[in-house]
Formats: C-alpha cells, structure tokens, sequence
C-alpha cells in the first residue's frame, strides 16, 4: 500500500533510485533451505540489463547483484533475502535540460503534483530500472517453484509498433535482441528501430507471457483472484497500458457455444479462459498478454508546460530505450512467477489439500499468437 | 489475500452466498459525519439488479440494503458501515443437472479443484451476484467523493458481440437496457439479444467507465500504482478477460510523438494516458475499457466431464444472464470509485500537501470510443 | 490497520454497536471441510454472556448466533463465514445524563476527540459487547484447532482487586461465576463484591490463560512473533493495561541460571518462557498473564469536564459491570486461539515442513499462578 | 506477517543477520521534505551500540549507517530509505561449542524446530544485534514527529534485577552506562554487575519509555488500538517478557474511584491511563513499561539437549551482554515512535479533521516509577 512491497506471501520490497548509489530488493517469505547463490539470478538480470544491442538504451550497467542475508552455507533460511545492485553509469548531466519542464507522456509531471519536488536524474524512482530487482527476485522465485511443481515461465513479443510477429518457435525466443519466437522478421524489425531511431521516436510493443506445468486450485474466488493479481502485477510494470488473459479483448465478439474450454478426460481442448476460471487456476497454463506504450522520453519536439505553468517545448536528448517493450520480456515473466509463487504460499496456508478421483486433466497448449 | 477483503484503508468485506440467506458486506475506514442513508445507496443497486429487461436473468432479487452499523443519527461514525441485502429468489432446483459435471468455462471445475466440494446453487461464491455488495459500498464512496473532492463516475457499453457502439453522448446511458451511450443502435442491440436467447448461447461484451474531476497525484510509485490497482479491480470483476487504460492495446501502434499527451496552461491536449502517468494520477479524466467473456451457463451442448473424470455432454438451463456485460456498468463504476477512495486516503496519509505554483491543468475530455 | 479485522490468514472483521441493531464479525481464510454449526458457537457466547449473575451487568441479551454465509450442508465451504448477533436489550436511556460530559478513565473523552461526535448508547463501539463476535469467532477456531492438531484453551481468574486467588484445579472454574479456578475462597469473592457494588465502585482483576498441545515453531522470527502478536491480542482487550508471557515482570529479578527452561529428553523441566522462545513456539504450553483495570462506569462521583470544557462532576448510573475482568476469561480464550490459528495457517504457507530427529518435547505444566 | 515488516504507513523492512556482511532496512511511507541525513541517525545508533562499557558485550561494532536510497538533495523523497549497516567484528568461533546443543532459554531450540536448520553465529536472525536498523528507522521517525508535532521520547532503566531504581530526574540518563534516571544508586548498579559478570550468570531488567507531547486522537477502536500496537511493538523486542501501559498490573488492585483520570480544564489529574482510553490516545503523555529476562547464554552450566534429543550440558562462552536491558532503553524508544508515526499517519487517512470547541487538555506528568 505504501507503494514498494509486492506480494503478501512471498514479499519483496524494493529500494533504491536509477541514479543513486544502488538498488535492490529484500525478499521476505522465501521457504527455507533452497540452494541458492549468485549464479542462480545473474543470468535474469543479464537478459533484462541495457546496453546489449543497439536497440536499446546504451547506459552500460553489468547489474551485478550481492546477497546480503538470509543464505547461510548456501541455503535460505527463511529469513529475508537482501539482493543489492550497485548503480555504475549514473551520467546526470543529460537530464540537466529536462529539470524544469514536464515530458509529454512522462511521470515527471505526476511525481512533481505528487511529492512536490523531483529527482531528474533517470527518472528517480519512476525510472524502469527499477524492475531490476523484481527480476532478481523473480530468479528466486522461479528456481524454487521449478523445483518443487514444475512450474515454468517463458515469454516473448509478439508485436512491435506495426509488425505482427508470427510464433514459429520458443527455441527462436533467445536468438536475437528483440525476445521474438520467430526468425523470419527478425532482418525487418532491425530495419524498423534503425528508421525510428533516425526518427528520435519510440513505439510500443506487444508481449506475450505463459506459465507452464500449473497446478489447479490457485487464488481466491472475489478479490485475490489470480487473473486479478496478474492484471495489477503486469500493469504496474513501467509503460504498459493494457492487460489480457486468455482470449482477452477477443472475447469480447466470442459466443459461449465457442469460448468455453471443453473439458476431456485427456485434458482441456482449448485455452481461451487463458487458465483461470473465476479468478482461480485451472491447469492449464496460465497466458498473459501486455500492451507497452512507446517511450515518452523522444528527441521529437513536443509542446509542454514549465514549472511556473507557462508554454514551452520538450526534447529529451539522453540515453533511452526507442521501444521499452523490448527488454520487458524477462521482466514479465519475472512478475509472473512472484504472483504465482504468492499464491503457492497462499494455497498451502489454506489447508484445503484435497484428494480428487480424476487425475489432473492436461492442459492444452496451442500454438501462441 | 484471504480473498474476501478489497482495500487498504477504505476496506470492504465481503460475505454471502448467491443462495444462502443472505450477501453483504462491511465496509472498514469510511471517514466519519458523512451523511449517509439506505437512499444513497439503493439506486445504484437498482441499476444493477436482475430481473429488470428481457435481456438479463429473470431471477427476482428486490435486493434491498439494510444498514446494521457505523451509522448513528444519520452520520457515519468512523467505525465498520456492515450492509445486508437477503437473498429471496434462491430457486436452486434449476442447478441440479450441474452438480456432477463442469460447465466449460466455468469455476465450477476449479472450485471444485481448490476446495474438493461444490456449492451448486448459483455458482455459490463464484456469482456475478457477489458484485451486489460491491455497488452498495461503490455508492458510500461515490457520495464521498463527490462531496468532498467532485470527483465523479461514468460508464457505459461500447461493444456487444460483433456490435461496435457509437458513442453518442452520456445522457441516453440511462435510456435503454444496455447502458449504450447511444441511442440509434438500440434496437439493433434488441434484436442481436432476441436472437441469441433464442439460439441458447452467449455473448461477450466491451465496456468503458470513467472518473471525472480527478485530482493529481493519486497512486504510488512503484507498486499501488492507481493504474495497477484499478487493473486489479477490473480483472477481479466476474466475466471480465482484458483491461485497458487509456489508449490501451492501441498504443502498441502508437509513436511517442503521438501517444504523449501534451501539455498546455489551458490543459493536456488528449487523453492517452487514460488519467494516469507513472501510476500516479495527472487530473486527466481516468479512463478504463474492459473486456467481458460470454457467460458460461448455455443451454448449446458442450462437451466436459463428471466428478469422476469421464466424458459427458453438459447444457445448463436454469436463469442465466445470456450477457453478463448487460449488468456490468454500473459494477465497474462502483469498483473504480472504490479504488479512487482508497488512493485518496492514502494520498491524505502520505502528508504530502504540496503547495504548487501553477494551477491545476484542466482534463481534456475527448468523446468516448 | 483500519481497526476492525483481525489476523492475517484466519482474518476476523467485527462490526456492530453496543446499541445498534445488531453486531457480528466476518471469518475470512477458516479452512474448507470443517463440521460447523450455531451448536459449535452458542455455548462460548454463553460463557461470555451478561445477565448471567449478579456480579455482572443485568442487561440481557441471549446472544443467538446466526450463520449467514460460508457453511454449506454443514461444512464450512472456505469463503467467508458471516455470524450475526441482534441485539435485543438495548435500554439507551439509562446513558443520557452522561452524553456531555467524560467519564473518567473512559473511552468517551478520546472517541469525541478522534472522531468529532459521540455514540452515548452503550459506549457504542468501544463497549466491551463487541467482544462477543471475537467469542464466536474463536469458538471456530478453537474447533479446527482442537481437530486437526490438539489444541486446547483454558483460562481462570487469579486475582480480583487486593484478592489473589491459588490456583486449586481446572475443574473449579466452570462451579463459579468468577471463573476461578478455585473453590475455597468463592464465598470471599462473593462478598467482596457485593460490598463493591454497595459502594457504586468497580475493581480490576488478573487472569491467566493457557494454550496446550501446541506445536512447535509457530510465530516469525523478528515482527510477527508469536507473543508480540499475543500481547497485541490481549492489550487490544477492554480494560486490559499489562500483559506477560510465562514469567513475565517476575524475570526482572530473575538469573539467567534461574530463567532458561532445561531441556530434557523426558521434556521441558519449567515454564518461565510461557511457550515462546525468540519469538517461536517452543512446544511448551502457551502462557499468558493480563491485568485488567476497574470499570470506569461507577456511581462514585468523579471530578470531570464537559464538551465546552467547562469543569463538572460525573457519576455513572445504568447498567454496567463492577468488574470487567470477571466476564473476561472467555473472551482471552477467544483471542489466543484466534492468535494461534493464525499462525499454524502462516507456517503451513512457509513450507519448512521440517523432519526433525528427536520426538516433541514434552510440555512441563507446572500448576498455575 | 512474513515477519519482517513493521508498521503500516511508516512501514519498516529489516534485513540481516548478526553475522552476515550487513544488516539493514527499508524505510516505505516517509513523508517527502524531511531534511535527512546520516547524522540525524547515527547518535541513536551510538546509543545503541555494543562495547562502550565494561557492562555490556565487547563486540566491537562501529554501526555506521548509509543512506543508500530515498534522500535526494538533502531532502526525503517519499520514496523507499534504504539504510545499511555493515558489520564489522564478526567472530563466529566463539559459538562453536554450541552448534549442537541448545541453549536454555534461548531461541537455538525453536528457531531449528521451525526452520530445520541453524545459523549458529551469533544467533543470527534472533540476535538483538537486528535491532539496530529499527533504532535507525525510529531515529527518522523521531526527526518527522518532533518536527511536525513536538512529539518526543525518552525512557530510562527502573529496575536492575533485584535494584529497583528511584526516579531522580531526565537528565541523570545519559550520565551512567544504564539508563538510569537515576545518579546515587550507579555505583551500587556498577558494583552488582561486576558480581554478576564474576558469577558468569545474567539477570533480567525493567524500563519504562514515554512519549511526551502526543496529539489526541491516535489509535483504532477495535484492534489496532494504540495500546495493543505498542504492546506487540515491546513485547516483539528481544527478551522482553512483560509489557504494561499506565498503571498496568497495579490496575488489579485499584478501584474505580482511585484508577480513573480526573478531567479538570487544566488537565488530566493524574496518568494511570499512560496515555490511552479505549485504544485511542487521550493527549496525556504515553507511558509503557517493559520487563526483560535474563539472557540465556551465561557461563553457569545448565541441562539441555543436543540435536539427537540426548542429555548434555551448555554452557556459553563468547561475548555476550550479562543485561541486555541495559542497552534497550534506546530501542523500546525507537520502537515507540515507530508505533506513534504509523498512527499519525493512519489518523489523516481517516480524515476526522474535528474542530473542538475547547482547547487540547494538558497532559499531567508525575514522577516515573
């Protein structure tokens, strides 16, 4: 509630500003006895960090992270886990010519009504590096639900501004700079940024993000739904504007006869409920799609306000991502498993541990698009 | 977490069952020497209430609220405001046919996979009637807000089906059964309804709601961001699959130059944001679209199986909205007027009563659609 | 944190004024399967119940639960439980000479400065009447955890003002209307107060409470430990002033050589830790001390103001209890369990599961006092 | 509830063990504009800190703090405060000897019971040594409260084992090593804990703290009432066994006419309420007292168990406090305003705004004791 802790269970709490000493996270709630080091988050927080291709922000950050407690002899505790990120590259001085005036589409604006004073520096706390902690934590979060259910996540974009990107493959998702499962427009979204990116604009992007392996039973039936949960964890990611599970906003022209999952003894024979029925998991696999606006932070002019209210025109010069929806992927997923290992949590606490006689029905996976 | 509870300091509680005796809730945190009587709240459970056109369930429920605490001489007093509205239409023998098997698409299965038992009568906690409540404490808030800071709330439907919906201007919201702001494609809409309750399927549908005379800075930085916990009361609502604030989905299309809204001394130039930058409210009206699925129980034959695990055949008779999107606006309303309360206490708590040397920017008001 | 709910995992959210039309709680989060009926309820509420000698206030009131939601064909179903108490006594008149001035030691003085108004009737919410739900409450809780792990609860008076009373069996308690778990100085006690009550004067009293079978390693290591969420508990009851766990003031005299509970394999071989160790259940019984003060509602005249500040005298006629503490024990029972339940919920969600090597140690039980 | 999380609108999250690389907190809910910086905090923490007399362990820990998020140009920011606290003399081969058995008295036993696992150095998570970031977060707290309120704290030792301390006056507190407000029983404290340290046996302590300044009005009706706050606030500090508020367990034995506060327009006439009626504050100065045990890791041998439940003999050596209530004072302060702040804040969320029409009552002051 006051704004820096996610999840009731499994709770992180973030700190930290993108341009001042460091960020990080304490994560309280994590079971005791899971291995876990260093090596079991670095590559997270290497899939979401700047400076990896052209296409985005070029701040060289290696986001290398330290466990500060709750690891003792290579196990947790139980106790809290404090993952620290130490800020590198905070060049300031790119900002110095946004201080006094608002970016059309940016926070600057609201953080300034909101607290009366503002730290332009990246953005201060508004900033999306912020989510690097969350992917850090969302690394412990996924080892220790891989281990104990089998519970996996995985993502990819699958429109960027214009293009539609075909699924052809999760195999393809690792294979360029863009978290595309496809290989065959991977030469024309390159195209595409090096044109914006002569443009100084941005465009947004579209995401897609699964759990696999789900158990049944997870959220509650009015508020702690689990599609509700997951709709406040993906739209508080930095930029996103839209949230959709399952069929989305296509259900909406859908009849009953035809978006119901029919049920079979070998599994469900579809996925339009996106795994989720009437805010719990139903087996299937949990399927997440985000719409991210573009950048607000362009070398296009736009016409604003300074802070005594009088007219004036912003460009931001400086170090930005065209299209943030490109390195948002890792992070989706990441916020995925910290709501799904909540609910884990939570579902144990609840005592209901029920024998069913059918066995768990297999969840459908069609092809994603 | 335990589910039943939606709020941090303007909590509402929520208890029943569709056919138990009685749904209610209490209402924790409403501010005291609020005027406050059964008359504030009962219209907008009328707007909400079954059994009043053709088109939604015949199921009779007067649902009538009876105020049992937290108000003394006609004022709120501070302390908890429990509301109870009985149940009085529970025809359950319609249900009987269900109590084994799972209606494709509906909690039934996953009801039954979390608990390990059914209520079968109405969907038990997993009914749109649950949302009763929700509008009674939504009105406690509306009055609230209205009051003290003018803040209102709007909504209407925008699509049904294959149906797009022109808007044509707010007042014939209240002039025809769907909550269309439009008055040229009602009988369209009739005829759509006609034909589908005649087929025994459903329809999705598409709704926006709005709060005007917002103020700014609303929202927290990072995680109670107000775009993220109204992302979280709109997927939490019965039926509802995709939530968009803003230009949602449309702004993964969208360039920087085009999505942020500039800013003037007369006010922001467009509404992309939806009333929402970095989490934190900008005084733009807020603007949510929702994406509701067609309902579950049809009487078209689906293809599920038994408590056992074998194959059957299931078709649900028995009083049915055959569009669970007919009834939503005034729920959406009430959600969104409840997350508003909450932001607003909050905002009071932070004790950041910043004094700003530039006039509150007026919110531009484009038409809806 | 809005002050009407109780608990985390088994949330209680009490509602209701002393004089309104009916009080009651909601139990969010009591785990789904458990036999529940008004019969598991009434008998607590009795316990707890005025009118019942003539050393308590005469106002009757039966107290008759009712169950509103959450229990379906006898099982509770996991969703909320809604228990409802109509009040039927509530004779207002009696308070009318007090509505403008404060009693001292009253809650009268900071509810008028908190909240700007008075609810003379009964003390409205602060009156100790809205205990009786948390009774009812607890008597759920008390059944799962008698259930499912062997909990049990048991409490006595020990002291009533100048009088300390030895502790002389656990079957004593239910002979007398004291709660005393003693049969020898009965007669004492009944004089003691009959002359109190000649003289329109009120006492405190000491309790002790108890919780057997309990296992180990309940409660959090630096916050939510298990006897910091104990004295939160019991100092939240009316009239409470002091809280100990086992030992309690008496340790500040103490050696560490005298306090530190030797382990054995044959058990604990003493009681100063009253169950807690660091924070966490040890396995050894529960124990827990309260002082509660005088009623402020007395006819002895005291000196106090009025609401324009003006300086008056106040003495209290209606009906009221000379000593609050004599009612008490049931509703200290209540909230322990209600501390408990909570949690064994928390630690199933924790996942430590542990095997330890060695058996449970056996709880020392030395008597009482 | 995860429990490492304090507070609800000035919420603090701790981190660390005794003997990890650092210890530390977050700090979410600080209202912007607080000048900050580490010199507003660190003579808390030297109040605190271990090896500054012979009387207390020889750890020799600088306890210097970093500010490492959430100040920004000397100011509050309203965004997370990371403050970390590295720690320096971590010998951990002292505690060798005690890595199988378990300790009477001390939280060895249950903290391997819950989690399975022990983190022998220095009782790691348990240690006392994790109430230095809370002194470190009460420090701002106290900063904000005094400034915007004139709210303060102070506290000092009453009772040293079997020396009760009279109270001699404030300003005598920080002239001994004790806390004592008290300057002709030191040399008879000095000459009992060098006994004692001789005797290689511990003894327990009592303190009293104050808050003097206190707006009325703070503090929930029903549960999270100002008093059971507090109470959960000590009673969750290390060793403590005891907690009252006000007349506490003399309460017992008052009568009516004797414990309630006489009102007068100049005044409360006395304080036995220590500051709280009906859970709420009255305006009168808070008053708790606080009983600590001895510690449990003396020299003195005593039975115990190891790990395989076998019968064995502890005794400790290593650094240990012989008292640890002679460093607490500082801590239950801290604690103490942490409490009030989240209350503060709670009571503008709630809005309550009243205007009296008479002036704020002033708070009598007795002697302590």
């Amino acid at each position: 509630m006051s704004g820096s802790t996610f999840g009731s269970l499994f709770r992180v709490t973030n700190f930290g500003e993108s341009h001042g000493p460091a960020i990080g996270c304490v994560i309280d709630g994590c079971p005791p006895g899971l291995a876990l080091s260093t090596q079991d988050i670095q590559p997270e927080l290497d899939r979401r960090r700047p400076g990896t291709s052209r296409h985005v922000t070029q701040r060289q950050e290696p986001d290398q992270v330290e466990i500060l407690s709750g690891v003792y002899e290579g196990l947790t505790t139980g106790t809290p886990i404090c993952l620290l990120i130490r800020n590198v590259d905070q060049r300031s001085k790119d900002y110095g010519n946004i201080l006094d005036t608002f970016r059309p589409g940016h926070a600057d604006y609201t953080y300034w009504r909101k607290y009366g004073l503002r730290d332009p520096r990246g953005g201060g706390r508004s900033s999306a590096r912020l989510t690097a902690p969350m992917v850090a934590a969302g690394a412990v979060a996924r080892k220790w639900l891989k281990q104990e259910l089998g519970v996996q996540f995985r993502g990819c974009m699958t429109a960027l501004g214009e293009i539609d990107l075909a699924f052809e493959g999760w195999e393809h998702v690792g294979q360029n700079p863009f978290f595309a499962a496809n290989v065959s427009q991977i030469q024309a979204l390159e195209d595409y940024m090096d044109a914006l990116r002569k443009d100084g604009d941005s465009v947004g992007a579209k995401l897609m993000v699964e759990a696999t392996g789900m158990p049944a039973g997870l959220g509650q039936p009015l508020f702690d739904k689990l599609d509700a949960d997951i709709a406040y964890a993906m739209m508080g990611i930095n930029a996103v504007k839209g949230v959709e599970i399952g069929a989305g906003f296509d259900s909406v022209r859908q009849r009953g006869s035809q978006h119901g999952d029919e049920l079979t003894p070998a599994g469900f024979a579809s996925n339009n409920a996106g795994g989720v029925l009437g805010g719990i998991s139903s087996g299937q696999d949990l399927r997440v799609s985000i719409a991210i606006k573009p950048t607000s932070s362009i070398r296009t002019p736009k016409a604003s306000i300074n802070r005594a209210g009088e007219p004036t025109t912003v460009e931001t010069f400086g170090r930005h991502d065209p299209c943030v929806g490109i390195r948002a992927t890792p992070i989706a997923e990441a916020m995925l498993a910290l709501v799904v290992i909540d609910h884990v949590l939570m579902d144990r606490a609840q005592c209901a541990d029920v024998e069913l006689p059918i066995p768990a029905i297999a969840a459908h996976r069609p092809d994603a698009g």
